[in-house]
């Protein structure tokens, strides 16, 4: 791809207002801020958005998972069947346009409940697994993290339907396991957290917390174990692991909920046990906030000079600048694309030394300078960006030392 | 894949009110209904919606186009700004959020503008070619086309940014030509159909029609030339043209619009031209109704049986049954799937009568049956769903022989 026809406007006076994850994000050209709390993904944003929803899909499809996308628009009557429109704290995040009725789902328990109840009878039909990659609305009255608490995101979640607490006990252990493999793979170490069960339930809940100083929460983590509290259920925490605890600060990218009857009881969702007889239908939710975790890489993975992308979902692999007028660059370019490699060729008609700031800034996992001075030695210069290694590799050389470093 | 691991509920009593897309894609099981004019989409429809998301994102890229995500939520203060909040009709259709101010987005020419405006200063970065597929909410008070005409909808939009009507006038062409080879792709014939600016501009635009019995506009069509004209500029067709032309009803699929200064004017987008001169941009916006497409192929791909989706865009390309205990249905489902197809195989606990039945029901292209006296003569029955035929194929000639029909 070349710049010139790609559209990633960096900015060079962006205020540090907000959060360290808007600030480099808007400057990196990923997003563009609507309102407070509300930010449009520009083309790098969106590729790495795209990325990072592959990955959860493909782990959510593994455990047998089915996506459907539902809708934003809800009647206000919905909530108020569920009982939810009873919790204030609910009712206040939630947009409503009061001519027509219609709220903006922030949550999509109630409207799950009712389609399946539409489509299921008997216990055969169970376990049903939904999920979604949709656009939540909360109405924050004072966001102020960035992507990290917005008043429109991008949410992935899920919801199960099963016959029973056993069923739902063993599926509740493989989709946390689903949780860790995804982060890992994003890039990110997560830590299983217990938390308090907020507006879905009075059980404990789980929390996945990815450690970083501007995190909002404030957990006590076991750093063998990859487990933790949050300070929410300090009270509750054994005597015999407050030692190993560590006091940090943390991300929240993940919530796991046993939902019990919570919300398939006053919904009426029932199925025919083996016996013939009525059971109302015991569920979970489960979420990651995608566009969450696109802020919170920004949060982990920066330094002075701009973001530093794990390769797994940076927008693009390589970014290519070259410094001579032998259309070396456009020819590295073709050839490494061919490998299937996805390479940012900054072909704009600006300084190299511009191009060098925005290639850290951008922070692609690998930076190529071909110039004179590589061009002598028959060479390119290699810059992984997470490290800040500078090397010069022979041409020759080139494909096998990249296999290495983007595998 | 397995139905019995598949979420597809289809429906045996479905109400005839509202339309026949609606109809059949509940009945199909590849939509919920959440409220009038929303539409969840379940596993069918979402895998629908992401094919022909696909061919159309493949022809914007193809002429240059950027893809970016905008967001649903929009001050009303930009309205304003920009001078729409003066037309009654548009105010109409905004979902607001009194509280806050908030409004949904019906459309995304003033964001767009904005965001330009921060991120371009000169002639040399035109043009600007952004798109997105992207929910859409209009405040439609009796919704009653199901998916023609929702009040939550998924779009395809581009906006174009120029720095004279020439260039815009170029890129017109290119983009009309995409869009007509976006349609061929997913299997409509469509007709470029002269129509009046609506709200956003006094020039003609030009509307993309599907002919259709149940469609909402009236249409006059050149056959020839795959051209023709709304009702509503009946007036101004040219007297040597009329002759030619047949009345009919359509389904509008797409529409494209010269919008010269109409945004970028009150909004202050401007660039410094090649004399170093401060130039209003022109602009263009054209969309694709994305869920209006797959409620489109219900309306036109159907029989008495239900629907005949085709091969580019059916939820999978083949429908398996196995009226026999051998595993050979599984079997076979595992082979085509190794050569690439998109597999259904009905492993329901169900009576083969009511496979037979759903499998006209879902539409997939192509239906496999194996029995007892298919099995006899070495043979599988091959169903094509768009023409009824029915012919026996002997096992080693499947591959070749759905090749030829698949292709």
């Amino acid at each position: 791809m070349k710049y010139s026809q790609f559209y990633a406007p960096t900015k060079k006076d962006v205020a540090k207002t907000d959060s360290i994850n808007a600030y480099l994000l808007t400057k990196a050209g990923y997003v563009s801020q609507v309102a407070a709390g509300v930010y449009a993904l520009l083309p790098l944003g969106l590729r790495s958005i795209k990325k990072i929803e592959q990955i959860v899909r493909e782990e959510m499809d593994a455990i047998g998972g089915n996506e459907v996308s539902f809708t934003a628009l809800q009647s206000e009557k919905l909530w108020q069947d569920s009982g939810r429109w009873d919790d204030e704290n609910f009712r206040s995040i939630l947009y409503k346009d009061q001519e027509s009725g219609m709220t903006l789902a922030p949550t999509h328990e109630e409207p799950m409940v009712v389609a399946v109840k539409e489509a299921i009878q008997s216990y055969r039909d169970l376990p049903v697994l939904l999920y979604q990659f949709q656009t939540k609305f909360r109405k924050e009255l004072r966001p102020k993290s960035g992507l990290l608490r917005g008043r429109e995101f991008r949410m992935k979640d899920l919801y199960s339907f099963h016959l029973n607490d056993e069923d739902h006990q063993k599926f509740y252990e493989i989709i946390a396991g689903a949780y860790t493999k995804s982060y890992d793979r994003i890039g990110l170490e997560s830590y299983r957290v217990k938390a308090s069960g907020g507006f879905f339930t009075k059980q404990f809940s789980d929390e996945f917390q990815v450690i970083c100083e501007t995190g909002e929460d404030e957990i006590l983590v076991n750093h063998d174990k990859k487990t933790g509290y949050n300070k929410e259920v300090e009270d509750q925490i054994p005597a015999s692991e407050k030692d190993k605890l560590e006091r940090v600060k943390g991300i929240e990218v993940g919530n796991i909920f046993h939902l019990e009857t919570k919300y398939s009881k006053p919904l009426g969702l029932e199925v025919l046990d083996e016996k013939g007889e009525r059971q109302t239908v015991i569920m979970g939710s489960y979420g990651i906030g995608i566009s969450r975790l696109l802020g919170t890489l920004a949060e982990v993975f920066n330094d002075e000079n701009g973001l530093k992308m794990p390769k797994q979902v940076a927008p693009f692999h390589i970014y290519i600048i070259d410094m001579t007028d032998t259309g070396k660059g456009e020819e590295l370019a073709e050839l490494l694309e061919k490998e299937g490699y996805e390479v940012l060729l900054d072909d704009r008609e600006t300084s190299n030394g511009g191009k060098m700031v925005d290639a850290d800034l951008l922070g692609m996992p690998i930076r190529l300078v071909y110039s004179k001075k590589t061009a002598e030695a028959d060479s390119i210069e290699v810059k992984v960006r997470e490290t800040g290694e500078v090397s010069l590799v022979k041409e020759k050389d080139l494909l096998n030392h990249l296999k290495k470093l983007l595998s």
